[in-house]
């Protein structure tokens, strides 16, 4: 926790806390948990990517790599825990390894991602595409708000773009992936439990709508006579909302945005555009709910006289956590004394890219009323300690599974 | 039609048709209607607001005046039709007078009134209320966006603010007040009948509402534990818009705005702020009209355990038309030939601040679509016709009814 406040002072601006991809304030906030992953007896380096990672090896035949991470990146005006606290326990709990007599059966490497959130190239897991293997290198070229290149931007970090390739961890190189998050949402806040098991992360679909009416003057068009965009789009989102309810075991539903088009108080609204998130850890489900809504929209719109347009903005596939190691994460909360609380990630996280290599698995930490991306955002010493029994405990039945299955 | 065209000519720039108040390309399209009134041989001035004003005399003892008008400035991007075609219908019909034999039983004089639309002061019938003597002098120290007060613009017409009250008609010299107009609306495009009877101008009141419920993670809130603010807002944009249509004979209600803060696609809306615009004839029922879509906002926000801050910005109170002045103007239109259509006005008209001083009516004219404000504002030659036509006659039946009723 002391580790989490030292980083968390170092930052662009003195409000919350923002260290973006590559700025000053995020390498000395690298540096400094570098500096700390040296003291704690890691072998480590800086990738070309400016991940941070830190490698304890093992000497059996044939080991295989498991991976405990994080990011340390922040949104601007972020809180203190989102990432940095995954990174830090992982820290922790390598401290732990460094000093016990335990015979490692497979390197564990802790590694600190440079860029989870995506602020500063509007493109989010920079650094976990990277060790995974699927770094689109198109990306380089991709300029900054300030017309930055991403190359040069991997320059100024003392990386280099040329040697990204080598920096990924190959897929049978892989034994697995572990990663300790903050909830970002309120479910363990509101039953009052420290941990959950993490058993999906939700898939997404981002829709953009367009309404098309006839503006008119609000005193001189009689109700019957109307074609009023906002209407049309304020059923779609009470029908959307109604919707998550509904299935509300199986996705989320949000409509975030809505901008009425030349909007005046004494104008019938013409053209409304508004947004749809909708999110699964069923791919099957995210695709029928899609073409539900969307069905149900262009009802909308039929029956009220207007156009629609509906357009697919973004597609991520949900991804589901490993069973074998979910199962002896499950058991590690048990034995720790906790109910095993399964959670879908409705956020994404370094876990998703990580995915498509290795088996992966998370664990969430309770967060204050479920507050993040926010100078609010705060969790309890009592959780954090929790989480590193639970974790202390999934690495030893970790050791134990593989051991054996090695005999 | 041709003077229409004329006038439409001058604009302050080339899209559509703008002429806002006391600019350069206003003073140039009032000098043009002045000019077109000297030289029908009436006596004219322009007034220190700036209205154009030109006088028939009668040689009646104690006679009154009977106010024929409508304005000449526009909105940004207007039409050819709303104002100029009253002034210029009007002008026409005292052509015809001063042409013909008839001894004039009152004075009639024709104002085309300098600012209705009020877009360079942000208030509405400067020109009319001073003509009706209820001008609010703590205006002259208001600035346009350029900085320049209202007694500046005046000053720069060439008038004088000190001036003003002298250009009122005192209660006691008005006769009647007569404004031709297009409907600015679909009523009659939809009927198929050129003119309408005003009965009334809707009063409106206008409501700002503020939607605070709480912003989240449109991924990770579940459902059931959302304070979604825009699904509030949309509730009430079809509670508002179902009221409408329940009550459709005695009003209309619109939200025309709506404005989600902080919006994002994956952020729950956590502060929401539309308007409510709502018309009605009769005053006692847009008085329990406002308070019932109160009470319903109010239920929805507690249902949703939403916060809503309710605040009126805005209550005119509705006008009738005078009871008097409708009789023979129905009486016109019968004899002209044309079905009587009696239609309430939603929009605002310098009949409002006149009826206050003034028997004052109404007739509508037929326009394209109803579209209004917009370059594509249209009307019909034969629509003109018609009501050139009951309008000769309406002012022949008021002057057989005050040539018998003084005598």
């Amino acid at each position: 926790m002391r580790r989490i406040e030292a980083l968390a002072a170092i930052s662009e601006d003195a409000q919350g806390v923002t260290r973006t991809f590559g700025t000053p304030a995020f390498l000395q906030g690298s540096a400094l948990v570098k500096s700390w992953m040296d003291a704690a007896g890691l072998s480590t380096r800086l990738d070309s990517i400016g991940n941070v990672r830190g490698r304890l090896v093992s000497r059996a035949a044939g080991a295989k790599t498991f991976v405990i991470a994080s990011h340390i990146d922040t949104v601007v005006n972020a809180g203190k825990y989102d990432g940095p606290l995954g990174v830090l326990m992982g820290l922790d709990l390598l401290e732990q390894l460094v000093q016990s007599p335990v015979e490692l059966p497979f390197h564990v490497e802790l590694i600190a991602f440079s860029d989870e959130e995506g602020v500063r190239y509007h493109t989010t897991y920079l650094g976990s595409k990277v060790v995974a293997g699927s770094f689109d290198f198109n990306l380089l070229t991709k300029p900054d708000a300030q017309g930055i290149s991403l190359t040069q931007a991997i320059d100024t970090m003392g990386g280099n773009a040329q040697l990204l390739p080598a920096d990924a961890l190959a897929a049978d190189q892989w034994l697995g992936y572990f990663e300790t998050h903050i909830e970002q949402g309120p479910v363990l806040w509101e039953r009052n439990i420290p941990v959950a098991l993490v058993t999906a992360i939700a898939g997404q679909q981002r829709v953009e709508l367009t309404w098309q009416g006839m503006a008119g003057h609000a005193g001189t068009v009689p109700m019957h006579m109307r074609q009023d965009a906002l209407a049309g789009a304020a059923e779609f989102v009470l029908a959307a909302e109604q919707f998550g309810v509904a299935n509300t075991q199986e996705l989320v539903a949000t409509v975030g945005k809505l901008d009425v088009r030349h909007a005046a108080s004494n104008v019938i609204p013409g053209e409304v555009v508004c947004s749809l998130d909708l999110r699964s850890a069923d791919a099957a489900r995210l695709a029928t709910a899609y073409d539900e809504l969307h069905h149900h929209a262009q009802g909308i719109a039929d029956r009220r006289n207007l156009k629609l347009h509906w357009n697919l903005i973004q597609y991520t596939a949900p991804v589901s956590c490993a069973p074998e190691m979910n199962t002896l994460l499950a058991q590690a909360i048990t034995e720790s004394g906790y109910a095993v609380v399964p959670l879908v990630s409705g956020a994404g996280h370094d876990a998703v890219p990580i995915s498509a290599v290795s088996p992966a698995t998370m664990l969430f930490i309770r967060c204050f009323k479920g507050i993040s991306h926010n100078p609010l955002e705060n969790v309890e010493l009592a959780d954090v300690a929790a989480a590193v029994q639970v974790a202390e405990r999934f690495l030893q039945l970790l050791f134990s599974h593989y051991s054996s299955s090695s005999h």
